[in-house]
């Protein structure tokens, strides 16, 4: 299988072109930096050294004896795109290649509009590539949990059936969003689904909750090969975050209440299904929608894991409850639908004491390079 | 009352430039002739000779005594908006400053790209600049019945309440549009619900169907005043291109079982929903949507009707079903909700054949400008 993958510097698109490639796949990654960039600009660099693309694939080749292509370019440029779909006509292709956090496309204008751009267009130019070239590829996109916002209903998986005035039609799961950036894959969906139904394309959607965890069998090869691996306000996932404010004795950020509750999973099990929507492709003609979680906890109940297996191996982990800087509902109804994944083979790695304690292991080999400024940024949604 | 009317050279924005101004409200219009420059390169301009928006204002205000100050410019720059906001802080913003095709969306990957940068980023800016500037200004933003789609259900208005599996909870009407250029006005709301639950904004959502009509009272005090009056295939809308069809004695082309209904509104009755939503504001934190249509037809019964009348008129008038283009249904169930509008006070004026006969009758003096090329331009959905 041709596989391409969009944004594969990332903490998930690394990973991915490894995987993919250490199971005989002809890999081709692609990048913008644009995350990298930004991260030194906001001063909220990886918690690991993170060598450059090209330097990274070198790595891999003398670890695995395996090739990846790398393209570094944004594709938001049409052109360049598809200069990239006709050298290489991909039998599918990973859409990673959206600007992903929530609070960074809440701090200014000119930020919200580089989200709408970047992630539209991005999109848009997929569709048209794969349109063009070969309508036959899979697109796999990467969507969120966020996108369904905190329903007061049973979240289903993607579509419901909706009965009005004893009439009866299917519908995408309604969705409202709480950030720009969660509104941005909605919007992308939307124009998915539009192309799907009017060209017939093959399209995957994997609403996926918050990822943790450093390190996948692939980056356990040699340190350099890890992800980047982000802990702070802008590009950090709670869990994440939360490790690495315990080793660096500072009080875990809680936002307001910490009832909050959402879905989550093991950067280990984001490879898994995203291989395993790629080797059993949707239809032509399909739009196929599956919730990428694993288990739900409330923040609350994240911070006191953290705590627990933190004050164990000797941390002195607090908690603080900080007034919440988005807004949110901070206590709500959450069950959600996620047997898809599961029906197609996802073996999950659920949130062990003892994988947490890897985590902390991880995390305090790099100690030295915490960077205490990153965890609060003060960024709010007003 | 200040009112800021963005797109204020289109079909619409220049008579609801007249509406308010005539009315002795301070009016404000801002356009960057893209439609303008867009008939003109697509070879699909006005059936009247329009003067641009400056040589408009002057005779409007020969004509009346009333000024409307105007701004040329592309609201996508953020900064050209916010200096508009900041010297003239208005009370209301009209959103019509959308990239407004169906067609259009469908040409090309540049247009369609064109048309998502556009219609998200002058939303984005809008939201932005009301936040910034003046947090109570009412936005009304034009929306469209092509939104919803032709769902098995009724439309409701905006909204709809779903219970399943024994809970409730109430969401937007679920949506699924039929081309790109409807599907950013889906993209846009997702957007604008977003800052309204966020920093409680008051947005009204005029969901649209096709509007007909060549006169509103202001325009019809003098012939230079009318508006830019579309019937080709991109900018044209269905009632007013079989006019200049028959007109034409060009077979008026009905694509595919011509069963697709829609809701449909006279151009008077445009300014006065827009005018009665102006006056009667939405509340801060609230997104109120109407269903702005007085009545809908199926393209079949607009062929008849404009056949019978032009028959009677000694026009020959011959319909001439085509191959659709679009990607549709053309048999569907179609229920409608529209009481808002009339609850505020609209007074429709219902398609009669008096109507129908004044278009014939205004059209036929401008019949030796009829572009026969533009009717059909081949513009197809795959």
């Amino acid at each position: 299988m041709k596989v391409l993958i969009l944004g594969a510097d990332g903490y998930l698109g690394w990973p991915t072109c490894m995987y993919f490639s250490q199971r005989g796949h002809e890999t081709i990654g692609v990048d913008n930096y644009f995350r990298r960039n930004s991260a030194v600009e906001l001063d909220c660099e990886s918690l690991m050294p993170t060598p450059n693309l090209s330097q990274r694939t070198k790595i891999w080749e003398e670890v695995s004896g395996n090739k990846i292509q790398i393209h570094i370019g944004d594709i938001t440029n049409y052109t360049f795109l598809l200069s990239i779909f006709r050298e290489h006509k991909p039998d599918v292709v990973v859409h990673y290649a959206e600007q992903p956090s929530a609070p960074y496309s809440m701090m200014s204008r000119d930020k919200a509009a580089f989200t709408v751009h970047n992630n539209l267009i991005t999109t848009l130019n997929i569709l048209y590539a794969v349109h063009e070239v070969n309508p036959d590829c899979h697109i796999i996109k990467l969507g969120t949990m966020g996108e369904y916002g905190t329903p007061n209903i049973d979240i289903e998986e993607g579509w419901l059936e909706i009965e009005h005035n004893e009439r009866k039609d299917k519908f995408l799961f309604p969705r409202q969003a709480g950030s720009l950036y969660h509104t941005t894959k909605v919007q992308d969906t939307d124009m998915i689904w539009l192309y799907v139904r009017t060209w017939g394309l093959r399209v995957t959607d994997l609403m996926q909750g918050p990822v943790y965890g450093l390190s996948t069998d692939e980056s356990d090869r040699d340190p350099r090969l890890m992800p980047s691996f982000h802990y702070d306000e802008i590009f950090g996932t709670v869990l994440n975050r939360f490790i690495v404010q315990a080793v660096a004795s500072y009080p875990l950020t809680v936002f307001g209440k910490g009832e909050q509750t959402r879905g989550f999973l093991n950067l280990k099990d984001t490879m898994q299904c995203v291989y395993l929507s790629a080797t059993q492709p949707a239809e032509q003609g399909q739009l196929r929608v599956f919730n990428q979680l694993t288990e739900t906890f409330s923040v609350n109940q994240l911070a006191s894991r953290v705590k627990e297996v933190g004050d164990r191996l000797g941390y002195n982990v607090t908690i603080n409850s900080i007034e919440n800087p988005r807004v949110e509902l901070e206590d709500h109804y959450y069950n959600v639908k996620y047997t898809g994944l599961l029906d197609l083979g996802l073996n999950p790695h659920y949130l062990t004491d003892e994988i947490l304690e890897s985590f902390f292991a991880i995390t305090d080999k790099y100690k030295s390079r915490i960077n205490r400024d990153a965890f609060l940024k003060g960024i709010t949604w007003k």
